[in-house]
């Protein structure tokens, strides 16, 4: 049985359907070793990713309607009943307006006055924008909210540092959430979230905004508007954070890790899932692992390890799993969720 | 007397403080004039601004951090005290992180792990951030939260369009919203967002994000970079759409206008003001236009009309205003709040 309200920050919503859309380049670790100039097997090894999809001519918007469209069929609904539209990813199609509205547009719902934003805090903002949305839900101002994650990580990568380079792939993922019924136990039993800005030039790409203009671009500067990552200060800062972080949210939620079917992390990489299983002792079969034909795909990540859940089987109506990763930032997060 | 729970989408929380920043570079018309090869007072008498500040140096980050700073001794309160940053703009300063973390970092909280996001909904990003962080600190998950809104247009406005370029201005406010007390009456009354996505390509940047990177900048493209503004047919478009939707948003709020004692509208041009004002039968004394000193500030004009009703004792405790306004995507929002 469900006891309704037995945690005091638990919301009743449901993850009423998902979809997922991945753009039809596929690139392999070995066509990666001989653009990048490595020995055969070598991106492999480094990044544990066999295969990654590059954008290819498709948008962001159009990539994210098409994962949208594929979430409503899930859930047999139509884009007349979505009541909201919330884009969470960290790279913008434009810099105006906000995603959100050029995937609305891209639905043909263009006319249809749902209301679009966009929600941002790297790898952690389906987390963030699922966590804000459901106090809408729950409060009964919205019904049911599509919630897209598109990215197109391939637009900002440095071949010259082939160590996150070869990290990322492009997709998209979308959820369909909305209140729970009556009879119905689905909800989000607890999350957190914490973000130490300190830490912001761990993981960044400068420019594009105001700070650094696109309109400043040039052969000079031109690494400043790709990714980089100090990875090894980056991994020393968030082991250092993650085991607190993790014993907060458990404690929030009330629940051990035993009890979870599955954690579906932020698939930052190889190395790190590794470290985030050993360390939180987490069994191979709940643990969901999609980096070795996705990538990191940012934002789109988690709610991709969702889906597959779902469609694997891995996952079923009553299952309580998990949500956890660490973004740009950087932040931590996690959620708790009666799937 | 204040009926709480009157309204369904009623929430009681309450501005508990507000702060703004503004870069010391100031523009006035008759420099504009010149710099755009215009008759003397062309400038003046097509945007209605006068005044306008550009950032010279200031990245957006240290501006929010200081309006931030103004808001929380505004409000009594310490940076200890915030559960959430919120960066509510159009523009961020980095393509990774988010913007929100980066403005903690500028306020010496960088290992707070106060939670830090971006939302967006371009000139109607503040909007969009009190109404969602609202349900949280209804439902008592943050009992009080940092919204903070540095916008710097000038870091893409196209010359050769004098028409749009000569709107806007630099400039950062922030608020601190929190629950109100057993004996106050503060409250968000009614909120309302609708987007129009066929209308993407009114006003718009197209490069800098996924869909047009910075990378492929260059001399023959450059104005792709730069903001772009299709003003009659945007002008047609909310036309349109405003009256119905504010017809909408007082009948929710169950509000009628003469019970306002201000609107504090987007300072999208003083012509699309003119007309809300003449449209909705504002009357001058309830209408807060700041735009001769300060012009367009994409999201940051909203709270910063906020901060200068306050501080110029046109919002006392108790009296009910509007915030209205129109953005990029298109879309159209509005809010009833008592102060």
């Amino acid at each position: 049985m469900h006891a309704r309200n037995k945690h005091k920050q638990q919301r009743n919503v449901r993850i009423r359907g998902t979809g997922a859309y991945l753009p039809s380049q596929i690139v392999t670790a070995e066509q990666l070793d001989e653009k990048l100039n490595k020995p055969q097997g070598w991106v492999y090894k480094k990044s544990g990713v066999k295969i990654r999809h590059y954008a290819a001519g498709e948008s962001a918007s159009v990539m994210g309607a098409k994962a949208a469209f594929a979430a409503l069929e899930d859930a047999g609904l139509e884009m007349d009943d979505m009541d909201c539209i919330i884009c969470a990813n960290a790279i913008p199609e434009q810099l105006i307006p906000c995603t959100a509205a050029l995937i609305q547009d891209e639905m043909w719902a263009g006319e249809s006055g749902i209301p679009c934003f966009d929600i941002n805090t790297t790898c952690l903002s389906f987390l963030a924008a699922l966590d804000l949305v459901s106090y809408m839900i729950e409060a009964g101002r919205y019904d049911k909210v599509l919630l897209v994650s598109p990215e197109i990580a391939s637009s900002g990568l440095n071949d010259k540092h082939p160590e996150s380079a070869t990290l990322f792939g492009d997709g998209a993922a979308a959820v369909i959430v909305g209140r729970s019924g009556e009879d119905e136990g689905s909800a989000i039993i607890a999350s957190r979230m914490e973000t130490y800005g300190s830490g912001r030039e761990l993981s960044e790409i400068r420019g594009g905004g105001s700070g650094l203009p696109s309109t400043q671009y040039g052969a000079a500067n031109a690494e400043q508007y790709l990714f980089a990552m100090q990875g090894e200060a980056l991994f020393r800062k968030t082991s250092k954070l993650l085991p607190n972080f993790i014993q907060r949210l458990f404690q929030e939620a009330d629940i051990d890790m035993s009890e979870l079917k599955l954690v579906v992390p932020h698939q930052g990489s190889a190395l790190a899932m590794r470290l985030l299983q050993k360390k939180l002792g987490i069994a191979p079969e709940q643990f969901m692992n999609i980096i070795e034909n996705h990538g990191n795909m940012i934002a789109a990540s988690l709610p991709m390890g969702i889906h597959l859940a779902v469609q694997q089987g891995r996952l079923q109506r009553g299952d309580r799993f998990a949500l956890i990763g660490i973004s740009a930032g950087i932040s931590l997060g996690g959620m708790i969720i009666e799937y």
